[in-house]
């Protein structure tokens, strides 16, 4: 079992209520990453938003500023939104941070839950499940083709093209990230590929059907079940004393719930809901 | 004024002639930027290819891996191909770049010398002006406008978008790197952008009309002489001893010139080429 870090690069407010500049976060974040790779921790992901709350835009960056400054922690995108990227060139920045951190790169994909990447870089909101399963084909061609013949509806054909450099051992992880519809699990365990299990509110225990239709999937379909590797990524925060711990990250959650909230609708993010959520039944 | 130094990021071979990994290029490349920083050097600038031969095909993973053990030295693309890139993406890695380094990240920007970029993100090389001046519009105009609404031919359009993060001084430094075609200048004069000079064959003083008619041009569409900035790219290779230092580098800059040379059409390169490169009217 492998014990993993991920954040998002939330940026920190003043008292107005005002974002602070993303480079305070970043280089935090960047001593963060260092912490984690000295104590043991094995994997650290970032996340990608397009939004003055967060500031990380591009994973990729963060995890090049990391691994000069780390020795063994795996890195990774937690998650790269694949719908609205281009995989020619998410493979080449990944490919490049494994060589530069000699072979500790992971991309975690994923269809996207923040969706202001669509509009900025062109793609239709419409065409969300068909992006994801196009632009996945394409990033599970580059890892396995070199040169690349490749067709899809969304992005420039490629003929008998390079995708450079390679990453250190010819391929890269490639993880697939769920917030838990079965459609996601079905297209993982039919590709044989790793799924990591976002786990954000509810009980846990209800994504069980969900991970034992994944399993039976990846083993209908012929995969090496001693390769079999899944994760779940669940919202944490540490401390000596449970109800301190409790109280001091309440107001920072509460807030970054309230802020996600009034664009999706959600109501006031409660006391009683985070008591919930971190109860022996709850997602924390 | 200012010195940099700007590499490629070219593999090493082995004695078979074939590339040996990038890995090794890119760690090497880093500790480079390293003591570059500590000596005292400006400016660090890296380049974009898309060939076995180069290690670098995302120029800003290397200048964010140098970002977390470099204190005060610039870093810079050189160049972006800019005409085959998304300038939302360029934008947002670099202003990540800069927010990690406190403000030392710039962008050069370039039609492209190598077009290995072009069938790869599925662009066409009848395009290869009409490209460059549109993405430049679109760069230029996410430097200024935050949110930004814009329209192009070659990109979807962009309605009340912010581009985020923002770099750490509300801008970043955008240069155009001219290869010597008087229609680049022309843009860069009009645009009052500084422009980097790529003098990598001939003699120099043949690039005197072309750096006046662009002042002059700079000039006369009323930019702020006292920002008027230029720079001159050239090869280099240094030693203590001239002839020792030549014999040493020419093995080297011929076996490039001619893997480069294979696919252009270049006849062998002589130590003839070399000895005038690196005379009083060369280029070196």
């Amino acid at each position: 079992m492998e014990l993993g870090i991920g954040m998002f690069g939330d940026n920190h407010y003043n008292d107005k209520g005002q974002p602070l500049p993303a480079g305070e976060r970043l280089r935090e974040l960047i001593e963060e990453i260092k912490l984690m790779d000295e104590v043991g921790i094995d994997f650290f992901g970032i996340g990608e938003h397009h939004r003055p709350d967060y500031a990380v835009s591009v994973p990729e960056i963060v995890l090049a500023a990391a691994a000069t400054v780390t020795k063994r922690i795996k890195l990774g995108s937690a998650v790269t939104v694949l719908s609205s990227s281009d995989p020619v060139r998410i493979y080449q920045a990944f490919a490049m941070v494994d060589q530069i951190s000699n072979g500790r790169a992971e991309i975690m994909a994923g269809r996207g839950s923040f969706i202001e990447s669509f509009p900025l870089y062109g793609y239709d909101l419409k065409d969300y499940n068909a992006l994801f399963e196009e632009k996945l084909n394409l990033l599970l061609k580059i890892n396995e083709e070199d040169p690349i013949t490749w067709k899809g509806r969304f992005r420039p054909a490629l003929e008998n093209q390079h995708v450079l450099p390679r990453p250190k051992n010819g391929k890269l992880p490639i993880w697939i990230a769920v917030g838990g519809t079965p459609q996601s699990v079905e297209r993982a365990g039919r590709l044989g590929l790793p799924v990591m299990f976002a786990i954000i509110g509810g009980n846990p225990a209800q994504f069980r059907p969900l991970f034992e239709y994944y399993r039976a999937l990846y083993k209908d379909a012929g995969h090496d079940m001693s390769k079999f590797e899944v994760g779940v990524h669940m919202h944490s925060f540490f401390g000596e004393d449970s109800k301190a711990t409790a109280d001091a990250y309440f107001p920072v959650y509460a807030a970054q719930m309230n802020r996600v909230g009034r664009d999706r609708g959600w109501p006031q993010f409660t006391r009683q809901q985070y008591e919930y959520g971190r109860g022996p039944n709850g997602a924390y």
